[in-house]
């Protein structure tokens, strides 16, 4: 897990007991995990001190394809680390050793049949390298873990429904989508209400999340998304970014302005993850939405902890409707789109900053102008109705009638922030998560274009066999194609998201400007000219 | 002319060779010369450096009554300067020897005549004060000037002109008011020609001001305006506040801005002085607006420095159609005018601080905020662009437009100020300068009041006669009068100008929020939802 430099956008106290680091605006930190999950990061500060920090209040150095991407999976069955990195198989092996040979031969319509060991890299890999028989501990244990899910056959049928789910992508007018379900799966987060365990010692808020498919409502806890949020990372973060959850609370525990906040950003990842037609369709998303009771759920959930379709493995679970793709046609739709993810990241922050610099003057210093401007025209006219000049009672009315709508003004200036401007910070503030997840996706694809590229070094050096080097490019292909069909699901999305927010922002600005412009006419009304 | 203290309420560079002083703001001075005029003022610094600043950045300490009122006129023709102060006479001996008895005299109707000696404070002071005779040269000088004026027809015809002006003043529903024209007089200053003469080494500007009376425009330059108002000043200083000219430049000598903004003050300071029933109709306002060439020009000037009638003399041309105030009713509406115009003073300078404010934020960082708006929405569009994507032009022509319509709104918050604060301010930095002159206006009425009070004192120390202590009183009778038209004279003007001038601020600002509100339909009315 390698580590990224970071600088800290706002002061941040660290709660005491909670494991958090107290950092300062402006300072540089070291990020030595940004997987914590939750909205939290693990960072260390120039004084060595470690502890967690929220993800949003840390400008992380993006480092795209900069930096090596996490690869560590590669090498998870690799012979050893001295062959890391140079030696092609490292990739392959992984699903090859994941069995995917057997998982395309689960395919009925598998294009490659284990049977034909020369077109499974498998058997030849296990012959160039012996060694990737003598792994450590959890390889054997992993054998069993897929002996065991091969028996399993609950297990292997939800496998196979999973990846159905995924074969069904095909191609839209915008190239590689994936199939999405007749009527899109929903749900409502709501109702949270205060639990306690351990005879009241331990309290926690209990949400209750309601599935638009059984409309029967199930109860969850902030820590079980967070273990949604886990699984669903190790499952299908190689192929599809998924958004982080929203920030651990950072102050007070029980205040209803948290609670309501983040129940706002839960039902917000909820929402999207139910647009995602793989996510909303996996069994893990399913048993979190519709666990009959306890029992259900906890089989569920040591079902889902053993699953081991993960990571790069998912990519064995994908058949294309299409034919393979020409190496140099992935590298440059893999580029196109990391220079997009990392120029909307870009533009997301930029929104981010302007628009909290915003907040902060709409709800500081402007409001209190426009009351010191009330207030100098109310002292005013009590000035002059202290004059003892006859029938100046009309002008006097109306100056505090005006001193009184600049402190109305004043108020709406103050509370505006919160019904439009909010909006855009909540919208962009979840692109600006699901971009984070985007450069270690495509480092996963860069990553293995690059070994497919050394293919042909490998094939003159008979490293590997040309028909070996084929398969490469056949699964470098099916990457592709996954990724291209995650960036249509992501640019659609997109066009949505910004249309409606921008549509609503605009809306109450609109109502914000007319109520003002109306209440000064009112004020104006009540002068009059002699 | 006794020192004020004065903060300085922004920086103020002096021009090199102007004889200006440079202050810091916050800065503590003192003020060594407030009548400067011109807006100038003269201070001195801590470090015992003197020269101008100008007024406007000057907070005088209000000194209202507070520190002794400028008596020294009272002193003018006083024996010896032992004998001041606490000299009942020295008050009368000014006006008396300003020979008010002829004054008097002179009035057809005048109450009292010169040939009663006994109601004539004239002779008796001249007998209980030999020493008033031997004043010093400028006494005879101005005892010849005295039979210069008295044997030149038209100067006299000119004085009882104003006496007479001054005389039609009656009782209105509000109490004493001086009496209007029938058509009110006004001008016009318009048209600033660049002039120039030494061969052009010494240039300056040249306003055309066309009165409504004659419709014929006659050229002054800044320093004929100066001329003026210092005549003003001197006339009719203890009865009516005239205000100070608008300041003399403070930076760049030929800038249209500052052209243009110099003619908007001297149109708002002669509308103000043509308003004014006494002062529009004096010789010298006349002579002003209407002299027919140079050399009428030149005599006039002559014959208005000549004028004697000026100080509390002017009090001795008033003649009011109502009975003697009771000295206590006296006091109490001076000490209500002096609370008025103190509270008013303040109530004006909280609007002008507030405003000035308002106006930095305006102009400068709130645009700056909008502008990025703007522009992180255009960004952001233009990524968007760059997605490769089909069929989100809408949005980011949509977005795009929503960014242009910020940047506009940036343009519009920037230049409001101009289109309405800018009155606002003006109109109170107009009624600062106003309330500024009261303090000289009520310490010479107090300073009369606390002689009278004298008076029984003084009658049972037989210093004066019963009779003198009467004429005391009826003369401060008169003052109060005087004081209470110019304080209804006031309060209707500030009634209209405030009036005006609020209606003006509320209609621009109307404007301004619905010309935003309609901008944001406009770009909201682009976005489609799907």
């Amino acid at each position: 897990n390698e580590t990224k430099p970071g600088k800290v956008l706002y002061d941040f106290t660290a709660e005491p007991g909670n494991n958090e680091l107290t950092v300062k605006e402006g300072e540089t930190i070291t990020i030595t995990n940004q997987h914590i999950g939750g909205g939290w990061i693990e960072a260390q500060n120039s004084r060595g001190e470690v502890g967690l920090v929220p993800e949003d209040y840390i400008e992380v150095r993006d480092v795209g394809n900069a930096a090596p991407p996490d690869l560590s999976f590669f090498d998870a069955f690799a012979p050893t680390s001295a062959s890391n990195g140079n030696d092609p198989w490292s990739v392959w092996n992984t699903d090859a050793t994941g069995g995917s040979s057997n998982n395309w031969a689960s395919k009925p319509e598998g294009t490659q049949t284990g049977k034909s060991a020369a077109a499974d890299p498998w058997s030849s890999a296990a012959q160039g390298h012996p060694q990737a028989y003598q792994g450590p501990a959890e390889d054997d244990e992993w054998d069993d873990e897929w002996d065991d899910v091969k028996s399993s056959g609950g297990y292997a049928e939800s496998e196979s429904g999973e990846s159905g789910a995924m074969q069904r992508g095909g191609m839209g007018e915008v190239g590689p989508v994936w199939s999405y379900p007749e009527t899109q799966l929903d749900c409502v987060v709501a109702d949270p209400k205060k639990g306690s365990k351990m005879y009241g010692l331990k309290s926690y808020i209990e949400y209750q999340i309601t599935p638009s498919t059984t409309n029967r409502p199930v109860n969850h806890r902030y820590k079980h998304f967070d273990w949604l949020y886990e699984r669903l990372l190790d499952k299908f973060g190689s192929a599809i970014p998924i958004p982080s959850l929203p920030d651990k609370q950072v102050t007070g525990r029980f205040e209803e302005e948290f609670i309501k906040m983040r129940m706002e950003r839960l039902q917000g990842w909820m929402t999207r993850m139910c647009r995602h037609p793989v996510v909303s369709n996996s069994d893990v998303f399913q048993l979190f939405l519709t666990y009959k009771d306890e029992k259900d759920w906890k089989t569920g959930k040591r079902k889902a902890e053993k699953d081991e379709t993960v990571g790069v493995m998912i990519f064995s679970t994908i058949e294309p409707e299409a034919p393979d793709l020409d190496p140099i046609e992935v590298e440059q739709k893999c580029e196109q789109f990391s220079r997009f993810t990392r120029a909307m990241d870009d533009g997301v922050k930029e929104i981010l900053t302007v628009g909290q610099e915003h907040w902060k003057r709409c709800t500081g210093p402007l409001p209190k102008e426009y009351q010191r401007i009330g207030k100098a025209f109310q002292n005013l006219s009590s000035v002059f109705n202290s004059s003892g000049y006859q029938g100046e009672s009309t002008l006097t009315d109306a100056m505090t009638a005006a001193g009184k709508t600049y402190e109305e003004i004043a108020q709406m200036v103050a509370e505006q922030p919160k019904k439009d401007l909010h909006f855009l910070m909540e919208t962009n503030n979840e692109y600006k998560g699901l971009l984070g997840c985007f450069p270690d996706t495509i480092g996963v694809h860069k990553a293995a274009i690059e070994k497919v590229k050394e293919g042909d070094k490998l094939v003159a050096t008979s490293k590997i066999s040309p028909q070996e080097k084929v398969t490469m490019a056949k699964r470098v292909s099916i990457m592709s194609y996954a990724l291209q069909a995650e960036m249509n699901h992501f640019h659609s999305n997109r066009i949505y998201d910004y249309n409606r927010v921008m549509q609503l922002y605009l809306e109450e600005q609109v109502k914000f400007y007319e109520t003002i412009a109306a209440k000064l006419r009112q004020a104006h009304s009540q002068f009059t000219t002699m």
